[in-house]
């Protein structure tokens, strides 16, 4: 049932276009879904997907456009002229495709496309949406809902219905306000197909309807969707009046680039880069963190640098710069993660800071102690010669691992406090700081030893 | 609107069930969702929990289990007797929720509980349910859809839907079947209700539902339902019979816990904790991966060892291990969660593997060629009376940015070409590789350099 892109299917589209039969290239996306359209425009030029774009029917290219990567959509509505894109596409559109769509293009191209699109109303809609922050309630919500007064009867409602619902794709509920338009509750279809027509809403509607401010984080509204499980969810301003909603599609994007960007973070990637990305891209999203590292290096060595002398006498201390320094990095990233994740889902509970330093604690202990024993048990044997290396490596590994699960725990935890995105402190940051502590340790330990000894 | 719990909170209610205070329990828990209920048990000793929970009316009672998370609902369950599991909880649940539920206990404790519910009619839909993977399409459907026969009018499914729909929260799809209960498509409550009450349903359906069968994988059925905005999903058998529906609140745990899992696997965590999680839980996921780091630095120590002579000649030598292994681990890092996020959203496109890989290796030529030439510069400075070690470190760390990338890609691509989890490449693994070839790099260029100049 699903479709799947493939290399073969892109050649032969491509031999369509470039003899431009139109017929066959209808009949090719006849089949298709725009989400799989959609699919088949990143692997096109831009003359080639104009060419398919233009055959399209308008419900379905204003669908694919709603469905293309963002920098691929930025490109395409370059070449296209300012009517076709409000004829063709805005008009067919949810309100709050439309404004994301409006919103990355300059003040004066916007200009151009509002004053050309026909229905007063919708273009109304999506200046009002433009005013909104892309990473709130309101950038997400659209205007598409069916609204009624408290005060129908389920009569009024269906006639209600088959009026406003006409430009609506799906209705998953009804929004029932008072009379000064503020939200006061919900009606499922449900409810309204099951009820008698002379009904009263205001007897049969659920009364409490969450909702969210216009100002709300996206980031919040998804936890909150998700948390209770609601597949949309209204918007209302500050005096509670009912100004759009938001639905369950829009948000999964949100938990799924939310997730991705913590990994990427911790992964030291600072943009939200896809792997079909250009070099130059990729390079600006992975060059800063490299960078960070590179400082961090360069410090390291100069921590060594310290040791020289006790270095030169004991050639042996060095082998286990790697083993210290990777394992400070792999503790401190792990305790990291879990903070920086129970944040995310806000999962962390109200457990007190220093309980949950507490919990880390006894584990780093007891991880700690494996490895380092682990370590000995090793070196005695391997090292049979050195006792000094093999007790300092030891010694030091325990020491390592304390303190890389203590910073990893407690920095997320403040950046979190400071209102800076924890996330920040994973990846090359943690890592580096880990690694120069940790040396500092390592190195001060064997020196000391290997003069005990 | 939304609820926030605090620690005054759940003092003041340990306070009210230690007094056994019914009334007052129940006029909290009346003010609050399901979903936050679950929250606050979280917080709360088994008794505790107990208590509150035998106060709460079955239906609200029902959607607190299923909204637990899932180890503490195995501890919940194991505390209550059969009958109340059957009676007070079965009966008002989803079928999907009840057999996941069901399917954590013991086999002899699930027919006990089977054999309990009056309803047999959902007890075959759970035992039926109970045979699927819990990671596939049928472990996560639910049996509760409203089925309508394309012969019928749109008279008859309004009063099926009455009947049918009883037991049903929402109802955001009818489905259309034929006579063999084949799925032929679906139906909008809005059509419904817009179409006259005469019209046949066969004249007013949508064909071609998408579907899926029910041994499709759950993350494929995530893949699915987030790249159509789908908000339920019909699961059919071999067949094409329609056997449940996948709703969309299901799938978002199915995003958000794929998405997790990539990055606890690249944070070297092997299973799926929580931050709140025991140490002995915590312990269990992250010493695995912290052994391979130990066995991994034993082998670079190895490695090191084999250069014991020249780094006892030419100390400066040590000085850059860190930074060689830390760029290796970053480069290797970066790179493999790029290729690992794009297989796990299903956007690697039709790019093959020699142009990623070129494209990749483009990139890091620019890094690699950025961060040697600034050390270059650094340690020009810095050190320079050891022209050797200014040359071998920036030299070899070019090398070992190069290849760090190139195992990066490669190997995540060819595990998953293998079927075996991508994310395994990631974290310590592909770390500790990337420090062993990056050390090797660099103390053959070191030795050579040293003797060259």
């Amino acid at each position: 049932m699903q479709f799947e892109l493939t290399r073969e299917y892109i050649d032969d589209l491509k031999l369509i276009i470039e003899e431009q039969n139109e017929a066959e290239a209808i009949a090719l996306m006849d089949e298709l879904h725009p989400a799989d359209i959609a699919e088949i425009y990143d692997e096109l030029g831009i003359e080639e997907a104009k060419f398919l774009y233009l055959l399209l029917d308008g419900d379905i290219a204003a669908d694919v456009l709603a469905e293309l990567e963002d920098d691929d959509r930025d490109r395409f509505l370059k070449a296209l002229p300012v009517e076709v894109i409000a004829k063709k596409f805005i008009d067919h559109m949810d309100s709050d495709d439309a404004a994301d769509l409006i919103g990355g293009l300059s003040d004066d191209k916007q200009e151009e496309i509002l004053s050309q699109i026909e229905d007063v109303e919708t273009a109304g809609d999506i200046v009002d949406l433009l005013h909104y922050d892309e990473d709130t309630a309101g950038g997400l919500m659209g205007k598409e809902l069916v609204i009624v007064n408290e005060n129908w009867t389920v009569l009024t409602c269906l006639r209600e219905l088959s009026r406003q619902a006409e430009d609506i794709d799906e209705i998953y509920y009804v929004y029932v306000v008072d009379d000064d338009n503020k939200l006061i509750g919900t009606l499922s279809l449900k409810k309204m197909i099951l009820s008698p027509t002379s009904a009263k809403i205001i007897n049969i509607f659920e009364p409490d309807a969450m909702s969210v401010h216009t100002d709300e984080p996206a980031e919040e509204v998804s936890l909150i969707m998700e948390k209770y499980d609601l597949v949309a969810l209204p918007v209302v301003d500050s005096i509670g009046r009912l100004m759009g909603r938001i639905t369950i599609d829009d948000v999964v994007d949100v938990i799924r680039d939310e997730a991705e960007k913590d990994y990427q973070m911790a992964s030291g990637i600072s943009e939200d880069i896809e792997a079909n990305d250009s070099i130059w891209l990729q390079t600006r999203a992975r060059l800063p963190w490299l960078l960070i590292g590179l400082a961090g290096g360069i410090l390291a060595a100069m921590v060594i640098s310290i040791h020289e002398n006790g270095l030169a006498d004991n050639a042996k201390l060095a082998f286990f710069i790697p083993l210290i320094t990777a394992m400070a990095g792999n503790v401190g990233v792990q305790s990291s993660a879990i903070i920086v994740q129970g944040i995310a889902s806000n999962s962390l509970g109200i457990e007190s800071t220093f309980s949950r330093l507490m919990r880390e604690l006894g584990g780093a202990i007891i991880n700690g102690l494996t490895c380092s024993s682990l370590l000995f048990l090793c070196n005695y044997f391997f090292y049979a010669d050195s006792f000094a290396l093999t007790i300092s490596v030891s010694v030091a590994l325990f020491a390592v691992i304390i303190f890389a699960a203590i910073a990893g725990t407690l920095i997320p935890l403040m950046l979190n406090r400071m209102k800076i995105d924890p996330a920040l402190a994973t990846g090359p940051f943690i890592t580096t700081l880990n690694d120069i502590v940790g040396l500092l340790i390592y190195l001060a330990i064997g020196v000391y030893f290997y003069s005990a000894f």
